[in-house]
This record gives C-alpha cells, structure tokens and sequence, in this order.
C-alpha cells in the first residue's frame, strides 16, 4: 500500500471500524470470524469502456463498490472491508469529493468499510479498481454449483430499467425519453441485496448476481449445477415504468439486460416461507420465477416473442 | 468477478489449494485460521507510469505480485491468496503467457496462490491491479507504529542495486554500463523474504518493507512510533556490485534508492540471536544497522557525505 494514498487520502480519510487497522501502515487488518471463510472479488473500471469522462463521480463511487458488495452478496458473504485502487490523471478536488461521498454512502449501506488504498497518477483517463471482502459460514456459501432439481428459481427487485436507461442515454427509443428521470436511478445506483444474500447462506442453494442478464446469468448457475430451468415470463419482477413499451424491449430489456446487481438465486421449495420472511425483513422484493429441471438449457413460458438458446449463450465476454 | 476472466483464464488456469474456491464464481472462497487477522494490500500499476510497453512481460507479472506479498511480510502476515485486475488494449498471447508465468513463479516462491480477478479491454495501455490477503495473529502484527527506544534497526538482503539500475536504464552513469547484467534482478525480479516476515511476526516489533528507499521508509516507522533513529552507514548491506561506483552517487543508491522490497524492521536487542537463527532458516540476510533512540528524525553515521532531513522528509508522493 503505497504512500501515495495520503494526498489523496483526506477524500477517504473515515475511521476504520473498531478491530480493524485502516490505511496508513504496509497493510490493512480486518478481523474474521472464527468458522468463516473469506469471500473476495475484485473488479477493474476503466474509463472510456465502463464509464465516460462525465459521468457524475457521486454515482461512478457508488456504483464501483455497488458491483463488488452485489459479488458478496451472490455468495452468502456478509461483507468486511474493502480496498480502492485509484488511478487519476490529474488530483481533481471537486471531483474527487464527490466521487467519495458516492463511495462512502455504498460502503455505509453496504456495511462495507474502506480498510486501504493505492492512488496513483494515470497517464491518461480515470482507472478503478475495487476489491471487497467477506465472511461466510464454512458450509453456507451460495456457490453457483448448488442448484438442485426441483428447486424453486427466485430473483429479487426489479428487472429491465437499467437497460432501457442505457439504451435512452444512447439515443434509442424516441418518443420514450421521458422515462429516463424513472430509469436512471436503476443504471447509476444500482442497490445491491447484500444483506439478504448473506441472511441466504445455508438457507438458498445457488445464486449469482444478475450482471449480464437474467437469462445469460442464470444459464451460469445452470452449467455449473448441470441442469436445466423453466422461466414462467409472466412471473419476472418487471421495472414498472417499463409497462408501456413496446414487446420486443421490454422483453430484451427483462430477459437479457445486464447492470442489475440484483439477485437470482435457487432454494428448495420446502424453503418459500422462511425466504419470504427473510425478504420482509430486509425489506428486499423477492419473488419466484421457475424452476429447475434435468437437462440442459432455459425454457422460458408465457413470453411474448420465443427465446432461443442464442438469447442467453455465445456472448463475447472480451468487449 | 466478470465473467470476462474466462476467455484470459486459460493463462491464468491454476488449480486452487485444497479447501479454496477459485475463479468461477461470484467470488473466490479463502480459510482464515481462527485467532488470526486478514492483512490485505493492494497496488494499480499503469503502462507509462510505472513500467514501459516494451518491458519484459514475464519480469512484470513477477514484480507485479512482488510489490504486494511484499507489503505482507512487512505486516508479519503469511500469504493467503491475490486477485488480479489486468485491462489490455488487446488480447496478444504471448505478452500474457509470459506475464502468467512470471506471476505464476512468484506466486509459487511466496505461497501466495491467484484465486479470481477481472479482465477487460483497456482503451489504451496496460494496467494491472493486485490485491494480495494474508493472515497474522492477532497480536503479531508488525505495525509501523511498534518500535521501541532502545531498539535494533535491521535491514534484510542489498540496498542500492534497483536504483542504480534504473539509473544506467535511464542512460546515467557512463563508463559504468557492465554493471547493468548484475543490478537488473535486484530492479525487475524482487525477491521479497515474505517467509521470513511472518515468521518475525510476535518477535520484531515495527516492520516495514523499503520501497521508497531506507531513510524515507525508516522515517515512516519513526513517525508513526513517535521516535528516532541512528544509523551507522558502514554497517548497511550495500549490493556488492557497487563497490566501485563513487560515493554520492553510491550513497544516495544505498539510503535513498527504492524498489528493494526489503525489510527494514525493529526489534529488542535480547531477540537477536533469536532473529538470527530465524533469518538463516529463511535463508536471508539480516544484519543490525541502527539503534531506535528518543526524539526526532534520523541520525546516519559513518557516511561518506552528509545526511541532511531533505533526503527522507517533503518527497511528492504523487508521481
């Protein structure tokens, strides 16, 4: 952990939680409980590819640790700290403070504070790279190889908005930018259930957090456990200010669209009431939308144009 | 962690230790020994800033997770694990077999196994985020804040040989070229006694690893411990290939040169023949070369050219 942080440093400069050591020494120290093991993810954002030069700070902060607490949530992990890497062409105060208290308000809701950091000087455009970490009971961990047949498939919040956002920022869909004020919060801020998936560990079977689409994230799970699924369409939690639109969107939007960062885990169904009682608790929407099978693929009932298997597999993942 | 790593993955395709859940899900699974604390480090290295387009790709990926594992041993943790964020301007097979491999050799030399990452498209330039975990027992930890009056300073291995590399790289220093083949492991494959530092862990007190150079890194300790320091110069382990070179510019290389990755470190002069015998089973040289004193600042002796506070205080450390 380089000194360079310390200039930067007064951005970022929050207590470290009691137990832990925050930034200032070769590393941080974050406590783990006994029994647990540490779930860790990182991600790397870098500007020109996963955001532009404009983009608001206060939501580019909140939305890169957003992606990464949504990673330990999809494993059962209740989250312990996380690091920042921050590669800056230029020190930017305004720019800076916004992006931390962003940053700050994620890691407050997340329960997932700053333990260190690395900033340096980029060469050119703004780099990113987060880092968080978890605990999770030894034998709890949602693992995407868990899902059973006869499972029941659930997904939480809602599906589809922060596609349509994307696509109204890119200019599609005239005559709909309106929806944009209702849709954006969905794109820029995302609120991962991060607190529910950890309450899930050694309750749910699989899950993953919807990134790149329902269908394209389910069929993971469905890989990794060697099964198959059937989605009933006319049960998928749809953004409601997308009801107006026209089928083929709404339909792409729902099944297909990425930066969800909500969840779509399976449970067995003896489970339902003890779910839907943890949901209620944490105030997270959770509803059931198929289930597993034997074999191989994703049938999706009840949708208004048919899906086939190039809806959700042989994606380039290198873009 | 994206899915994107799947398609670089098979550089990358290292089995994970027993009880460890690697890459492939939505996060890596790492056991933490119960009574023990995470220590976690990170570093962001950006083409143009800190390395050049035609360095050597296997000393990269080497130094890479140096610079980090490095940071472990000076806390006294032992490596539990790293993840790796790499953004490329394009995906070139044999630039990432060679980074693979040197990451992969010094994942093996310091027992620091590559359980996830990320992997995506850079706009331009290669930028490279590690994020190294290790455990320490709760009470071993080397903070930089633990030196004592009446300490011992140690240093392990040579001081001087990546800063006077660097410098002939740079094209200074004429008449004395031959010297680069010898300096140029000491600046592009660190070597750093992570074993040895976590074995020192409960036995040193502050510890830190030397990347800014001796003095600047010392004073970090002093500061941090609210103490001062002697230093006999004759005493320091200067790199032997540099005997010849004249005395400012060897003197600035041994008390001012970074990129050792090094340990300067304190502890009670009634531990030393028991850090003797640890460095020797490590098989790593460690020698005594200052005493921690009241006050301020540092007092080097035996130099050959005066020390003055402008040479380890006021360094900018955005760069």
């Amino acid at each position: 952990m380089a000194g360079e942080f310390e200039l930067i440093g007064r951005h970022f400069n929050w207590p470290a939680p009691q137990g832990y050591l925050g930034v200032g020494d070769d590393c941080a120290l974050v406590p783990v409980t006994a029994g647990h093991r540490l779930a860790v993810t990182t991600d790397l954002l870098v500007e020109g590819r996963h955001f532009f030069p404009d983009v608001d700070p206060e939501a580019l902060g909140h939305k890169a640790l957003a992606v990464n607490v949504s990673d330990l949530g999809a494993m059962g992990a209740r989250p312990l700290g996380c690091v920042l890497g921050l590669s800056l062409p230029r020190v930017d105060d305004d720019w800076l403070e916004a992006f931390a208290r962003g940053f700050r308000a994620m890691s407050e809701i997340s329960g997932c504070p700053l333990v260190g950091g690395d900033t340096t000087r980029s060469v050119d455009g703004v780099v990113i790279s987060v880092t968080a970490m978890g605990e999770v009971p030894m034998e709890g961990a949602l693992r995407r190889s868990a899902a059973r047949n006869g499972d029941d498939i659930w997904v939480t919040g809602e599906l589809g908005g922060a596609h349509v956002a994307l696509e109204l920022l890119q200019g599609l869909h005239r005559g709909h930018e309106g929806l944009l004020d209702q849709l954006r919060p969905s794109l820029e801020r995302p609120l991962p259930p991060v607190a529910f998936g950890s309450a899930l560990a050694g309750h749910a079977h699989a899950a993953i957090d919807i990134s790149d689409g329902l269908l394209q994230d389910l069929n993971h799970i469905l890989k990794a456990s060697h099964c198959a699924a059937e989605v009933d369409y006319s049960a998928l939690p749809v953004h409601p200010a997308l009801q107006g639109l026209e089928p083929q969107i709404l339909q792409r939007a729902v099944l297909n669209g990425g930066d969800v960062y909500q969840l779509c885990f399976t449970a067995a169904p003896n489970a339902r009431d003890h779910i839907s009682r943890l949901a209620e608790q944490h105030g997270v929407a959770a509803c059931i939308v198929g289930r597993i099978r034997e074999g191989v693929g994703i049938r999706v009932m009840h949708s208004p144009l048919p899906v086939g298997q190039g809806d959700y597999i042989g994606y380039d993942h290198f873009r």
